[in-house]
């Protein structure tokens, strides 16, 4: 009998290398229980969190909560169905009428979690003649679905519309559907996009543009719709994909577009019919996150205001941080074991933040990837950027 | 520009074809609020669900409404993280380890839909060398991760261990692993895998066996475990993958297995490891449905003599249904037409049943697909059996 777990005898082998370097195995953490938006129990400690993605603070939102209360009590805990059986309420309809007007399109299709938000849309809308150019940090999401379209995926520099451009002179002659994939912020990095270069390249070559604003949307804009609406191209990037599990602390995805044919995506895309559709507790408090989201605009300046006292206050250290300010803000350092190590001593002096290691990282080096909230007091930020100094300092890093 | 929904001419014909032939479309019904577990109020009036599947009325269980509740006040309403960052809470590995030990197995991986469960798993156990034999009527899940995984696919007859065991026979000399795939209750038909003969042939060839018992979890087997436990073969199955959008009435899905190596798929599973965990309400109230469906195994009884009654009353009617009593009771009819003129009769007299049509139909004809549930009242069934007979009536179909 072949042993079918062989292919992974390396990656058994770093798994044991990590745990015997290091107490805690950087992937396997618990939180016991959360809190507060900002702080949970780790290890019996109260830890301080920068490593969500929970940007506005509204997975501890009351007005989603109760939303979602209520819905346990009226419609019970799940539809037990699809979208196109069982699992189509009045509520997942409203929640789509919701995003659709708050976006300005025509149309919007809500799937059960971001993943397949990606999986589902691109899949269903390259199909095997037509071309996919992907940004080459995309998501593992975006990734996957170019996978299952069967499409010819092709991918440009992170981030160059240049890049891009010249690879669409090079299919001028081809003669199916280019469809181009580029996030709003990239959830590793921090880094925005150019969307308004892409517009441009992308309407010189007669090309489609779907952006993914996953870590974006609540974040940037003046709507918080996101960096198209930051830079005033929301309008000509034709699908719009999010999801429910960053700014507006539920699960969840959807995808906006004005194309009337996205509609057909209902009936020929495996990952949104083949899937147990969202609960009405999760589409309740979504609208509610929605909700808050729109009335509290101070929100968005609250979180802005720590991204750039977070960024400012670790690059203040000497470190090595994200060009651009938003509220992910990624320390690069030299070596794995450097990282891992400072990981470990981070969260043992109360700090929560991300470890990435490579292939996962962008570049060949390991992050500590950091994010902020609006929820999170100035204070805690200044403790954030303490622990910082003293970790770096212990590795000789900073200055 | 290329027209990128082209590919789909076909599709939105067959749409609008749909609407003229048709009252509505079976595919986009909403139900504006479930009253219970087995009414829901679709177009403003009362209808007997038959098309869901929610085979232990859990959906609408207070136990697990109300631990949904206690948990959203006191862990809020989503994780906003992956179960390898921030994502993983007390409640994830509470429900991991009840499942392992419910399962009598050692490890437990959740994951946040059924879909990515059957996804992330078969992505992960096959590679590139390796080959998969999949039953030809799988779940759409099986078929993307077997995509998703680069592995050979090979299909056999539906239900059948001897065609399976021919084509093993011919890959005798193949070096890579052999991963069969089958489900326990076939969601479409109610059709029962031979799960003891399908584990006589991976033992004859070396081969693993994964069993998706998505569809037999809490209906079949002493403790509900599904169809391996009926046949008293649960020991011998590699891996099983399940859901909680069914019996359990929530979202979510999970695989259980003996094998050490799962536990590597928490690192190298895409669908895994790149999607937000689900939020703390949906595992407590996870947990709660886990609870009654132990606690009361009277749920199963009734939901057996509930699927008795109904296939019965339909069998008795003259309709063509499916040979095994399952809680799955599907009505084959000859041609697509009669069958969505059917379904809207029956949806116009308070029966909602779904509607399958090929190619998503195993042969080439369309089914009724009926599903009951525990919590079904004898009279309930009754009804809709009286509701079949007067349209099949209608259609000159039946005796």
């Amino acid at each position: 009998m072949t042993d079918i777990f062989a292919k992974y005898a390396g990656l058994a082998a770093d798994i044991e290398n990590l745990r015997r370097a290091a107490p805690r195995n950087p992937f396997g953490v618990v939180i016991e229980r959360p809190l507060s938006a900002t702080v949970g129990l780790i290890e019996g400690r109260e830890t301080l969190l920068f490593g969500t993605n929970n940007y506005l603070g509204l997975s501890q939102s009351s007005v989603a909560a109760e939303a979602a209360i209520a819905a346990i009590r009226s419609e019970g805990v799940g539809t037990t169905g699809s979208r196109i059986a069982n699992g189509t309420y009045a509520l997942h309809k409203t929640l789509e009428h919701r995003l659709a007007e708050t976006f300005r399109k025509r149309h919007c299709l809500v799937f059960s979690t971001g993943y397949q938000a990606n999986l589902g849309t691109i899949s269903a809308l390259a199909g095997k003649d037509d071309i996919l150019l992907l940004d080459a940090d995309s998501h593992a999401s975006i990734y996957d679905g170019s996978r299952l379209s069967q499409a010819q995926v092709i991918r440009f520099r992170h981030n160059d519309p240049e890049d891009l451009d010249r690879r669409l002179g090079r299919l001028k002659d081809h003669q199916g559907a280019k469809l181009i994939v580029v996030e709003g912020i990239y959830s590793m990095t921090g880094n925005v996009a150019p969307m308004k270069e892409f517009v441009e390249v992308k309407k010189a070559h007669g090309a489609w543009l779907l952006a993914d604003e996953a870590h974006s949307f609540g974040v940037l804009g003046a709507s918080g719709l996101g960096v198209a609406e930051a830079q005033g191209c929301e309008t000509e990037v034709d699908f719009i994909v999010g999801t429910f599990s960053k700014s507006l602390g539920t699960v969840g995805g959807y995808c906006v577009s004005d194309h009337d044919g996205i509609e057909l995506i209902r009936l020929c895309s495996r990952p949104y019919m083949f899937t147990a559709s969202l609960p009405p507790e999760i589409i309740a408090a979504t609208l509610g996150s929605l909700t808050e989201m729109q009335a509290r605009p101070e929100l968005r300046e609250k979180l802005m205001a720590n991204a750039r006292q977070l960024h400012d206050g670790l690059k203040g250290l000497g470190l090595s941080v994200s060009t651009h300010v938003s509220p992910v803000v990624a320390v690069t350092l030299d070596n794995v074991e450097q990282a891992i190590a400072m990981w470990n001593r981070l969260l043992e002096s109360g700090l929560y933040v991300n470890l990435s290691l490579p292939p996962a990282t962008p570049t060949q080096n390991p992050l500590l990837r950091c994010s902020v909230m609006a929820a999170h007091e100035t204070d805690q930020i200044a403790q954030a950027v303490g622990i910082f100094e003293r970790v770096a300092g212990e590795y000789g890093l900073g200055r």
